[in-house]
């Protein structure tokens, strides 16, 4: 597997910080806020005398109370139906090893969350991907070009949503149309909704298990990461009606045992979560995005849509190379002695060639710290080497 | 992937408990002693606020002192000779997917670990079997035989020492006449050592980092799972000064973000458990050890090798079908409304035919409970309806 341009600016960002400047971490999807109490204090209470494996399933009493949670969602399964995985990560390797065979084909919108190649290296399943562009703000493509990409061996379609790493949430009517191809072609729809809980300007979610007719197509993949700021967990979940695919994926749990028997406290605890701490967390990240919205839209040659969830941005900018953008930052900008360090989007792209003026930044800093990171990014494109003239788009995506 | 024997005998153990009957579980291999004080204690005490992703290699504390802790074996390695992984199930992953491409072969010493099964399927790996017999203790087979099996397609040699499901032991010669093949073929060693603690009888615990002029072939697995009772920590290692390897398994690692922050916590602080708690383990698990391979050897029919390490014995008994009466245990016999539950060897041997007269029993009981099992056992033997004659076997065995 080649390296990812995100991890091969590691050492500059460890030779920026050597030289004592401040680094801005923009380039992660490691949110700043604190897990909740709810969750901490019940691993502090805990009450595990032997450390044993759990179901390979996970524990009964975490899956039960997860289906309620599911349930506020308008999400209505079983708690058979759900499978809890060693992060979000294990929920994507088993779907793809339950659901495809090796040579079989996923065609997945592009950019993507990078790490989708390495599970599908792994399964032996090749990515096709569809191009979403930016002049459409990131939008589901249309169903012809997926039509074009669907051969025989054809299995099964990925979607994020809200997306990693534009931030778009896809509407009622792109999941329909969607649904119909689904429906058509009997293919898998695998959906990635870790973000669900991050939905801004008062969007609706939509989730995969809301359409019509395809509820033995449907995977959902899940985590508590995001939601609860709880990635060293390591908790996801595999939703599915379809007993067949559970059936296949349990024997694939029961290979590596059980998922982490802490990580579960955390996330059976964390359903019980107060819903004011969510409150507190859409006000911090609404406020967050649209700084950092306006903010790089008032940068001469820089369009940046306005996501709709998750917390991250795509933007472009008046840039030669993402990736060289990224490592001039680190290597040879400063700004009072600070930098930042995003991610170029080139790693989001399985098409070679695209994503080249675009990058990735996660808001995961508070607002200040973010301002200070904004007025870094304003400074650096003043003074790049390789800026490029101002950047034509469509009045669409701003 | 096939349904392991033992999992196909869980409904019959879970009827059986329905109807009120007391069922001794020897069939799994989840200790009954508790995790120690030293590592719950660094669980409650945590002080993290943000349950983030740890460093995808896991956490440098713990690799430094987990290199410390090999150091006490006399296994001289880096702390970047080790990557953590999520249990030792990882770790055999890692392995697999670093070190060989798909098609290429493992030849492993059967009977065996049935998971490695599960995790070569998923790697695209063919497992060569070549078999281990009662008759010989289960001591490793001569290396003609292994020169038999090796062909332009192997890549790796497997072993697992003190051995899951024999408890056999490897002593330094066999290590070291293994040693001479991998050297000469230059092929991957893989050792699963995680019950390495467990070795009975002053024996002297022989690991591959131990080998001469190998250091470039041998990747050790790892796992705290079995030494301090942590199953469900998820927690293990992958040890290998081949730094290419290590380097190739990193990119795995990174696609699955990070091993569980907790269970790094549980490992990190085990290292300090006392040796207190080891010498207590191993008078426990001497004396079951004895109780059951003493109590068994007794029984008509029945061949016990006393296994050196593990907490594992497998047995011949005079049966027509060790799946078959491992199932009548359950579902039709009890003495005083109990039973016991115990692994057919068929699942742990990749040759079909082979282990129909086996079992194992894990002695992962105390000994009041385990001598009441082997009563079970006893009574269950007398009157089975698929008793077959005296096994014979060489005094060698015994």
């Amino acid at each position: 597997m080649p390296q990812s341009p995100i991890r091969k600016l590691v050492p500059y960002a460890e030779a920026a910080k050597k030289k004592g400047r401040i680094v801005y971490h923009l380039n992660i999807g490691q949110p700043d806020i604190e897990t909740p109490d709810t969750s901490r204090n019940a691993i502090k209470n805990n009450a595990l005398k032997v450390v044993a494996y759990s179901h390979s399933a996970g524990n009964e009493t975490y899956r039960r109370k997860l289906a309620e949670y599911y349930r506020r969602f308008d999400i209505h399964v079983d708690y058979s139906d759900i499978l809890i995985t060693t992060g979000g990560s294990e929920a994507i390797m088993f779907a793809l090893l339950s659901c495809l065979n090796p040579g079989q084909e996923v065609i997945i919108s592009e950019p993507f969350y990078a790490n989708y190649n390495g599970f599908a290296i792994q399964a032996g399943v090749t990515v096709k991907p569809i191009t979403a562009k930016i002049e459409n703000g990131f939008g589901l493509p249309s169903m012809s070009e997926f039509e074009k990409l669907i051969t025989p061996k054809t299995g099964a379609i990925l979607i994020c949503n809200p997306n990693n790493p534009t931030g778009y949430m896809y509407s009622r009517d792109e999941l329909n149309a969607l649904r119909d191809i689904i429906k058509k072609r009997d293919l898998y729809l695998f959906a990635d909704e870790v973000y669900k809980e991050f939905c801004y300007d008062g969007r609706e979610f939509v989730s995969v298990m809301h359409l019509e007719d395809i509820a033995e197509n449907v995977v959902v993949l899940d985590s508590i990461s995001k939601r609860y700021s709880a990635c060293g967990a390591r908790i996801g979940s595999m939703v599915s009606k379809n007993k067949t695919v559970i059936g296949t994926a349990l024997k694939f749990a029961q290979a590596r045992l059980s998922p982490p028997s802490y990580g579960q406290i955390v996330g059976e605890s964390a359903i019980d979560t107060p819903d004011s701490y969510f409150d507190d967390v859409l006000v911090e990240y609404t406020k967050r995005r649209n700084l950092v919205v306006s903010t790089l839209n008032k940068i001469d040659g820089v369009v940046c849509p306005t996501p709709g969830g998750a917390f991250y941005v795509a933007a472009r900018l008046p840039i030669d190379d993402a990736d060289k953008f990224c490592r001039w930052l680190l290597e040879e900008f400063e700004y009072e002695n600070q930098t930042v360090m995003l991610a170029p989007m080139t790693g989001f792209y399985s098409t070679p060639g695209l994503g080249k003026d675009e990058i990735r930044l996660g808001y995961v800093l508070n607002v200040d710290a973010l301002a200070k990171a904004m007025t870094c990014l304003e400074k650096a494109l003043a003074i790049y080497p390789g800026r490029t003239m101002q950047t034509v788009v469509s009045d669409k995506a701003r």
